[in-house]
């Protein structure tokens, strides 16, 4: 669709009182102050105009008819005003006006839904805070107007988005584009992150959401947009009290929100904690270089910042290490003998602007990214400085970033940076912060290009057939279900009564593990239906006697036997179905460590085999199995194959709402499910 | 001492050159210009005095002598100087000259403290950046000139006390007494908290430190400081090479940054990570009243904001719970129907300064602190607003924080407020970051009194003795020291030959665990040194034969037999010396999991039996200790008696270097140290 209209219109009417004081009142006056150059009408049943904007009682009054209608009209009459919109020819409008699903009024929303369909009508909100075309000087939107720029922000909440623009506003931080969508009834988040992706104004997309309906739709595009620009997301509804908040504010379910973080860095966007980060991420996209790798130099004219800063570097994975002996050798020859040449190099208070240029373009030819820290006092030169540290970005080509305080003092030499694409922060860890997440950008789009794609799901799908097995599945049944599907499963016995159990034990090959089978019994071990070690024929049958026993009066199947695995290292693979994401794979430690170390990790399923490898050696316990003191390393590119392979089943049998393999015993050379559960969606 | 002479003297000589450039005209330049109000000399070889003040070349002849010298002058004159201080009888000194030991001069350094002893002088510095008292208008410093204030700054650093000053000066934040103490050759962090803390002028201490020698000494002004007045603390070098750098920067050994934060904890006092965080929490503190609890009321007028400062409040710790069904009946009555009420209190875009008056007032019935929020666009009365929140604070007399926004919309809100005792934060997730670290120091100062005192410590090495045992202690005599001190060991036998291993494994009871004794071996599984699960005498006879061979060729002194422990959760006790801090108590998950998951705990020893008691409950695998899925819970009564006990060892042995009980079998009742390695310090 054309968002020419939203954002770039010829001419608008405003529907609403213009009676001082009123909502419609107020725009008008934001939209005339903010310099459109356009044709604006006001619209009202008493057609008032308001000062030079002609007032009207009907659109189609208006010749020729405007191109987008905002409506700030009381919500009884926000439908009826579609109504006319959709009549008179007006395809586009903003719909600020509340009082719709955010407070329970779903029927209303879904009338104003109706209605656009039938016209043709695309519209924002309702319960929005409008846009802002800055370069175009359109503000129809009651935040703060921002300077323009070349940040995009989407908000899905309006004053979240007002906080943002208010701040870009006081940083000097340009915006190109704004929109808060509100309740995303039409046109919502993903619409506008594919205009924006296309949009040459907008380098850098800053994008808050606090729930979406559709989370492989925002996948998508979050994966589109991030293969062309950086996309900086601030996703709230973290925790508990955050989750329920979010739900009472907008209406929808929020999924888990480790299911997002998974969604969000799969595909390759940006995730930030606070408004702070994301403006200084912007700043920092905008302005400098890619960060192209891990190794930072810091160059400083003050030792403490610089061990702070070299500190949080080494926190969030960037490289702080020492300068080659070569490289210090020449650094040498025109730093004074006092220089530590470490990495932090400290130039000591007595610093020269050469020293900055000099010792900056020295390290970064062996790094990657610089970062000049000076802390200023009167009697110091700081805009010579500075001019060093704009003059080695300049001629190295290389992202450098500064933090020179304090701010009183080093205005001139801050403004010479940033003309170099240098920016200044307030401190040196806030500009590390910038740093190691430009790294990580560049590195996880490259990782974004390997996830499966929605080809995988289309052809695993186009072959979905159902579960095979009983209600609930039985362990005998999964296990075969598993091995069908190219999972290794360990040899089994099915025996059902005391006659075939030592024959059953004794093709296995003692020691051996007997649970119990039965579909009222969920928890096994729970009622001592679990036996292991068992090392003869008279233990085993002693052994199937108390297995049927843990299931008197219940369905008693019988009795599945298994060889005893030993020296694995135990670890979980499952499968889950979020509400807004679909089947999610997880991976971790099994066995009772799952619970105690919860050192498990997502993905959106399904994964290939990079990915697999990449989430395996995200848990903190991989020295497990990787091998320590005395420990074999374990086959974990088998491990690798099955969990990729495990995470496509949820899509050719669709049916599956919960699986867990947990314990999988991981052995030096293949693996073997332990224990299996599945479960069937509730028809 | 009294400090009388540094902050406030009635007289003031600059020691160094008068010409335009040089430090020495800057600095008395800038004391005149901070309005300092008693007399002021320079004293140069040339006499030369700089404006108004005179100049002399000696100190001698100023009568009468200034109270205090302040010493710029080049480092080869500065013995000079402080010689002729004593002489003619000036006792306080600040020598902000560099050149000393930080960068090796370390001669030079011991000479002007043996200079100061024999005359009785005390000085700060060398390599420091002065200090000042503001309220006194006295600022003789490099640095910038912060406003007069509630906050001491007491920084190691020169150019981060600068940093902070400049900050303070930007915020507004005004600053009572600030010291750079640089090298600390004689006055030294431990002094100016002793003063600080009974300085009636100053209500927060703010303090920077890169290291110290005399972990203890800081340890014990900490404690003493943060009984009377909150102490924050930024310690850098806290990784690989913020290490590095602060070792070359300031000439002294880095303890490792776990061992700092045991002690800064310990002490009662709190720990940020950042200028940002200190400037935030220092305002919190000098406005609000103290946070006595967790539970958090946030009202809002905006609902994305108020979600993500629920979120990062319940990421600290902090309870964003619901407000009671009665509470929520309260704030019914009075508030619209469209406000959520479950905490954020959603007052909407339309909240009132009524709304947020009352609502506050009624959360805080039930709730601990408020943080009030608020989105503001230029349309809209924030001052209002900000009235309601000022009053709620002034009648409940709680703490309530605020983030009003943005920033140009609300200077006179947030003045109104600042007034009121509420501090208007940036972002509702700085404010959460100050109401936790607030309500933490309350709450550890608490925990701060329980620590075992220095007198623990007396007690203990008045009665000190000497390790029993070889060098290096056998496995055999550890367990029989460890036994004498009151640390559980299992029973053992010592057996060095075959005829007497049936013997010992029957008297202990089948099945048994045997280990290589020999003073060669310190890795025995490594050498095959250690065989468990021994079921039977034939067995026995074998695996004394293979220990034997274990230590082919070694000093074989025999194999220690121990019986079987079955189903214990294995954990780590241990103990180290620390350079700065001394003995180092450790306590984690034990056994191949101690190095997978660093699972450790530490705390400066010795402990008491409470701190022993937090400590075990602050391992991440605490469930492994309390009970799960089946596991029953162990004795962690035991355990922490136990821990206390070994904490004290260190001073009763003053020769142990490291001891390590790994693993310790913790049981339902009870606990048994499984192995045991203890190194003597070297001579």
């Amino acid at each position: 669709m054309d968002f020419g209209s939203f954002f770039n219109p010829q001419s608008v009417a405003v529907v609403g009182s213009m009676s001082p004081g009123k909502l419609g009142s107020i725009l008008v006056n934001l939209i005339v102050e903010g310099g459109y150059q356009g044709r604006l009408y006001a619209i009202n049943p008493k057609a008032e105009g308001f000062g030079a904007v002609p007032g009207f009682s009907s659109l189609s009054d208006i010749d020729p008819l405007p191109e987008l209608a905002v409506i700030v009209s009381p919500a009884a009459t926000v439908a009826a005003v579609l109504e006319e919109c959709g009549r008179a020819g007006v395809h586009a409008a903003v719909i600020i006006t509340s009082g719709f699903s955010e407070v329970g009024n779903h029927q209303a929303e879904k009338e104003l839904l109706e209605t656009a369909r039938k016209y043709g009508i695309r519209f924002v909100g309702p319960n929005c805070a409008g846009l802002a075309n800055a370069p175009y000087q359109f503000f129809p939107t009651l935040e703060m107007k921002p300077p323009p720029g070349k940040v995009a922000l989407v908000s899905q909440s309006g004053a979240l988005g007002g906080v943002v623009l208010g701040w870009a506003a006081q940083k000097g931080l340009g915006i190109s584009k704004f929109v808060s969508f509100g309740n995303g009834a039409d046109l919502t988040v993903m619409d506008f992150l594919y205009y924006l992706s296309e949009d040459d104004e907008s380098e850098v997309i800053a994008l808050y959401i606090e729930s979406v309906s559709d989370g492989r739709a925002l996948m998508r595009a979050l994966r589109v947009c991030s293969r062309k620009k950086p996309v900086v997301v601030i996703k709230s509804g973290r925790t508990a009290a955050g989750t329920r908040a979010t739900a009472s504010h907008t209406g929808s379910m929020a999924g888990s929100d480790a299911v997002y973080e998974a969604a969000i860095r799969a595909s390759g966007a940006v995730r930030v904690r606070s408004v702070e980060e994301l403006l200084d991420l912007c700043e920092g996209f905008i302005s400098a270089p890619p960060v192209r790798g891990k190794r930072l130099a810091i160059v400083t004219n003050s030792g403490g910042p610089g061990v702070l800063a070299a500190d949080r570097a080494e926190e969030l994975g960037l490289l702080v290490d020492e300068p080659s002996a070569s490289l210090q050798q020449e650094m040498r020859v025109y730093l004074p003998p006092n220089c530590s040449l470490k990495n932090p190099v400290d130039l000591t208070v007595e610093g020269t602007e050469e020293g900055f240029r000099r010792s900056l373009l020295s390290m970064l030819k062996e790094y990657d990214a610089g970062l000049a820290i000076n802390v200023s006092t009167s009697y110091l030169d700081t805009t010579g400085l500075a001019r060093g540290v704009a003059d080695a970005a300049i001629q190295s080509g290389k992202p450098i970033f500064a933090s020179f305080v304090p701010q009183q003092l080093v205005a001139a030499g801050s403004a010479l940076m940033k003309d170099a694409g240098v920016v200044n922060y307030p401190s040196g860890e806030r500009a590390v912060n910038v740093i190691a997440a430009m790294q990580h950008y560049l590195s996880s789009r490259s990782d974004a290009e390997n996830v499966a794609a929605d080809e995988t799901v289309k052809r695993l799908s186009s072959a979905a057939k159902p579960l095979p097995g009983g209600n609930p599945m039985l362990e005998p049944e999964a296990m075969d279900w598993l091995r069908l599907n190219g999972i290794p499963t360990p040899p089994l016995r099915l025996v059902s009564n005391a006659s075939e159990v030592v024959k059953a034990c004794e093709e296995l090959g003692f020691p051996v593990v007997m649970k119990v089978v039965s579909p009222d019994i969920l928890h096994k071990s729970d009622v001592g239906g679990v036996i292991v070690n068992i090392q003869d024929a008279e233990s085993a049958r002693q052994a199937f006697e108390r297995i049927r026993q843990s299931a008197s009066g219940k369905d008693f199947r019988g009795a599945v036997i298994y060889p005893m695995v030993r020296g694995a290292v135990e670890v979980l693979i499952g499968l889950s179905c979020d509400p807004q994401f679909g089947p999610v794979v997880a991976f971790g430690l099994g066995g009772i460590y799952t619970e105690v170390f919860r050192d498990v990790v997502l993905r959106i399923a399904p994964i290939c085999l990079d990915e697999a490898r990449r989430m395996i050696h995200e848990i903190r316990s991989i020295k497990l199995l990787t091998g320590t003191r005395g420990q074999p390393p374990r086959d974990v590119e088998s491990l690798a194959r099955v969990l990729a392979r495990f995470s496509e089943l949820p899509f050719e049998y669709p049916q599956i709402a919960e699986a867990d393999l947990n314990p999988v015993f991981l052995l030096p050379e293949g693996l073997l499910v332990g224990d299996v559960r599945v479960i069937r969606k509730s028809v």
